[in-house]
């Protein structure tokens, strides 16, 4: 639809926080969205130094009324306990600006903690993409590309703004999507908070493990190297996601309790119905997350080679499937050691395209295996 | 040391279930440890001619009796529920076989319900390598390169056959670790059972969640795609593995929700300081299991490198960081979907070499960011 007067166009744009995340939204602001002014406010000098310099905003502010006073859109990109003050007191900067949004990954505690008055020029966001912290340096404008972006207006959000928000987050090549506060912090505790708990509760368990002297630690295989990646990340901030989502965090995690537990009952009653049922149940869902990434389940063959830990060994064995035409789905590496080296696991498509990708591998001196993914049939 | 008269030496090895992992075994027996006669039996006769055909046995056996009968060594190679009745009728057969073993996942049951006529001539098995269930056109004498294999023996395990069983593994090519039964059932239950329970209880509680008509499914971030990658593997097998492991399993389950509930009364009564301990432990055991690997946490870059899902992508990307002579230590993909692609994500040691593989993907096109691994000083 054509802006009408009301509707928010964002000429003038404020960055509070000027790190990866806020200097790449910067960017895409500039170069794609065409705004002509780009503000930043840092606790850090360096970083609006380091910002100004790489042309990520193009005026230094000495204060976050500085920034604030009038902008068209201040985005709040700092970590998510600091948000609320900043977004206080960007909307009492005189003259006000337009609208304030963040990008924090919890919304509900942030939104009913705000004044009304805050709260009147607020519309929370949260885009789903590199959500690492790292510097201005590691900024880029095509990093919200096709993400998904979640946007969170609450009742009294004005529509031409919540409008306005929504075009802008498009032009920047994201995709935005209106979610209660609520309902997003529900969805994030399950699809993101629970994973990093699940990692660091079992890195945690087989860490401290040992039976008849021997440490469950240097036994571990493939499943728990992929369940552990994210284990023990940047301990503050998650500590600091944790408690602002806490309320559907505890949610969702005695739910994963329960679910434990009762697994425990009915391996204790003999129950290997109910078990199969819970794993059918686990792959149903599988494949139709799978089918929404277009892999079809079926067709879907693991190809594990074993490869030395030298560099150019993962050059050779896809330039070789490159050149075969052979599409790789999925993959993912399982390192043991500098001296031994690793597992590469590829996943196929197809049962032919597994075998001549063992081949191919083999025929470069690295041991591999193919196994089917899915249920076997029967 | 030599072999004494009385040391098992493997000139006849029986095989009871001809798949990948019995017919790796066979191929390894007869091309590394040079044993003459691979006796083969198999409940489906086409695996029996396959082997036959391939070489990977020397005879096909038509019963468990005439495969045993005073075989040096019998191997049982089915899947965890059908390995008791099989070591039983193996070890009455006559003349009976001088050692019986198996390669199931879990050990505590298996040698509890044995008769002590079996018990007398059995040492349980379990190499860690390649669990996925899959033809005997698979196998491969490589297998079990220096892969971890436990052997259990019980208290009145013959010294001289353990040994001996001892010197068959090590020259498949594995390492042989004694271990007992008990502390190798909870091992495994906490390193491999228990993760496949966390990605099912995961993938089923965000398959089944929708918010304000949203489903969590469709907002899964690399997280959850890491943790739920073995989300509903192979149901009837693993159904049996967490029967057949129940005890140790229940144990590790129950302490595992112990911990997800305390996390909750930590965040429930406000406690920061316990969370942010708890993170710092996982975060410290990972560390710490990285440096057994050889990998330093402290200087480890994550670049991510957004991807189109073509063939030959990963090609291109993989030649241009070997040709830089980059080294990748770990490396995962979290596909979107046929039309998005996806991001590529790889673990490189020490910043300069993080920012030289991101500028390398990028020069191809492919846009990259890079982001710190290890928790930050401060």
């Amino acid at each position: 639809m054509a802006p009408t007067s009301e509707t928010l166009s964002v000429q003038t744009l404020a960055l509070l926080g000027v790190g990866m995340m806020g200097g790449s939204l910067a960017l895409a602001a500039r170069r794609r969205a065409d705004v002509p002014e780009v503000r930043g406010y840092d606790a850090d000098p360096r970083a609006l130094d380091e910002a100004l310099a790489a042309g990520v905003i193009t005026r230094r502010c000495g204060s976050i009324a500085e920034a604030a006073a009038g902008a068209d859109l201040v985005v709040v990109c700092t970590p998510v306990r600091s948000i609320p003050a900043l977004v206080e007191e960007a909307a009492a900067a005189q003259p006000p600006p337009r609208l304030i949004t963040d990008i924090g990954s919890t919304k509900s505690a942030l939104v009913s903690g705000l004044s009304s008055a805050a709260r009147a020029r607020f519309i929370a966001g949260h885009p789903i993409c590199g959500a690492e912290t790292s510097g201005v340096r590691f900024a880029r404008a095509d990093l919200f590309d096709r993400a998904i972006y979640f946007l969170c207006p609450s009742d009294d959000s004005p529509a031409e703004l919540h409008e306005g928000l929504h075009a802008f987050v498009t032009s920047l090549g994201a995709r935005p999507i209106a979610l209660g506060a609520d309902a997003h912090d529900r969805i994030m505790a399950l699809v993101s908070h629970v994973p990093h708990v699940l990692a660091n509760v079992l890195m945690t368990e087989v860490g401290g493990f040992e039976a008849s002297g021997r440490r469950a630690m240097f036994s571990v295989g493939p499943s728990f190297k992929d369940l552990t990646r994210v284990a023990g990340a940047n301990p503050p901030m998650w500590r600091d996601i944790f408690f602002d989502n806490r309320e559907a965090l505890i949610l969702s995690l005695k739910s994963v309790a329960a679910d434990i537990m009762m697994l425990c009952e009915n391996l204790r009653d003999g129950d290997e119905e109910a078990v199969l049922r819970g794993i059918n149940t686990a792959a149903s869902y599988r494949r139709e997350l799978l089918q929404h990434e277009d892999i079809v389940l079926d067709t879907l063959y693991r190809v594990t080679v074993r490869i030395p830990d030298e560099p150019g060994v993962l050059s050779r064995v896809m330039t070789s499937l490159g050149n075969a035409n052979i599409n790789i789905e999925d993959l993912t590496l399982h390192h043991f050691s500098r001296a031994v080296g690793g597992d590469l696991v590829l996943f196929v498509n197809g049962e032919e395209e597994a075998a001549s990708a063992c081949s191919l591998a083999e025929a470069l001196g690295y041991p591999a295996v193919v196994s089917f993914v899915g249920t076997p049939a029967g």
